[in-house]
């Protein structure tokens, strides 16, 4: 059995993300007390309801003083005046982490907040699912996913070492990063999939109105699939494209190349191109279903999910 | 009991449409004889080792003569050719159907060796799961799908009711509709969802080698769904952005449009434009899902996939 890992583990934003830790820590026994702390007396509420905090409140700051651990689980955009809040009250060796999909804007905006005697130390557990809010959330999100640490230049590297040790004890796989190297791949693996997914359910949704139900009725073709990540949260979202912009401009500008040299071999029948890179694309899958990165059943288990009682033939 | 429709069915080509249709027509005892025919001897063979068919052959336009129904599930490209081998031997009254996912093109290179005694009635199941070949097939896999049919103009209605009837005693809802806005829908509902996913797929291939291992490591942040669809088969997908250029390059215009507006918010900071965008998309999976074409399981249903005990708490 994992020990206590921290006596006082303080939550901020009881999202799914936020919601999710709470339930891995709670069910795992790794903290002695575990607060969550939400701006919205509405989730406040929901979170005493379904139980798996120790307290509720709705004062982060006044709850972060005695906290030896606050994880940040908000949008990237407010973790700012999230640290303005609560930087002056944490106390000596504290750490203060967040699980934020931006790392570089974001530290910058909250380093200046925090005092000489706490750590701060950014993580990314790379995991979610479309939902939002304390419903959400699940204890298991966590497990066989990767959780980036990108801990600033000197940082203690006992405390990025405890927080390392309540990652792997919630499941994950931890791996140590740059913070700018963060946002670049961050920014190719699912800052860039969000935006096409948004993007190509947008034209969707402005195509003539009777073609626009059309899509709806017909979208098992493929395009189903995009309007799972384009359901996500959409301030969430907003945020990380405000905040990791230049990354993003980068990858796009990538994607658009490619893409237009994609339109070109159509344009111009050139079906050899095609079945090139067609066939190239094929074997990325293999390598992320072998890394356990993704199921191997098809079209992602969800024939199970919508038809229990399907049965192959 | 539904009756038997079709003394004598072929299916040419036991990929994992002509598969799952042959499974799905033994399984509720739907014709007299199946036959299944391909090009290929280990398809052949595997068909035989599978026990889904009545008759396997290698010789379609000798099966093609005393058959009812011929539905010919190839690629697209391919069918002109199987049309030119079989028209010939087309009994009088015999309906020749397909599976293609492009209408327009390929009913004109089918169309002219059809003979006059015999009724060419295209349609296509909206169904699918990324896995190709005679064991990916499954007798389920039309339930609840939509199969569009697209007579020619002046079709004879009994030819049409009866391949009707076919599909929906596989589990399918019929809609008919006119061969180009078929290809107009598809364009958008399918054609392009899969060739954004192969390019952002290729994108993130050719980035350099150690970012290229990371966008796989950490692929379950958003980039992992849309190696789904660019694993599917490449013949099939080549040849559908080739007979379907226009209404491909016609949607695949106002994608590049829309998303040259969005990548204008972000380089701009316009957070309330993207918010607005983001929140709109979200209505759409909505009614997907109350329209009985998706899960409503997060995240596909795909940790329950992965995670055979995966647990809410």
């Amino acid at each position: 059995m994992t020990p206590v890992l921290f006596e006082r583990l303080l939550i901020i934003g009881a999202g799914l993300i936020g919601s999710s830790i709470a339930r891995a820590v709670r069910e795992r026994r790794l903290v002695r007390t575990l607060v969550v702390a939400d701006q919205d007396p509405a989730v406040c509420a929901r979170v005493r309801e379904l139980g798996f905090a120790d307290e509720v409140t709705g004062n982060a700051a006044e709850a972060a003083r005695e906290a030896d651990l606050i994880i940040v689980c908000v949008p990237v955009g407010a973790m700012g005046a999230v640290a303005a809040q609560i930087g002056p009250q944490l106390k000596p060796g504290a750490i203060l982490s967040d699980v934020g999909s931006v790392k570089g804007a974001v530290m910058s905006v909250m380093a200046p907040h925090v005092p000489a005697h706490a750590h701060l130390i950014p993580a990314h557990p790379v995991a979610g699912t479309e939902c939002s809010g304390p419903d959400a959330g699940f204890a298991t999100l966590f497990e066989n996913r990767w959780c980036i640490i990108t801990p600033p230049e000197g940082a203690d590297e006992t405390a990025v070492e405890r927080l390392s040790s309540l990652w792997r004890a919630m499941g994950a796989d931890v791996e140590v990063m740059d913070l700018r190297r963060h946002d670049l791949v961050l920014a190719i693996t699912s800052h860039l999939p969000h935006l096409i997914a948004y993007n190509i359910v947008g034209t969707a949704a402005d195509l003539e109105e009777d073609m626009a139900s059309e899509v709806i009725k017909y979208s098992a073709g493929g395009f189903r699939d995009f309007t799972r990540i384009a359901a996500s949260d959409p301030t969430m979202w907003r945020d990380i494209f405000l905040y990791n912009r230049e990354a993003v401009l980068e990858m796009l500008g990538r994607f658009t190349e490619d893409l237009t040299a994609l339109q070109r071999a159509i344009r111009y029948g050139d079906g050899e191109k095609l079945f090139d890179h067609f066939t190239r694309t094929r074997a990325i899958r293999r390598s992320i279903i072998e890394m356990g990165q993704e199921t191997d059943a098809p079209d992602f288990g969800r024939l199970a999910a919508e038809k229990p009682r399907h049965e192959q033939s």
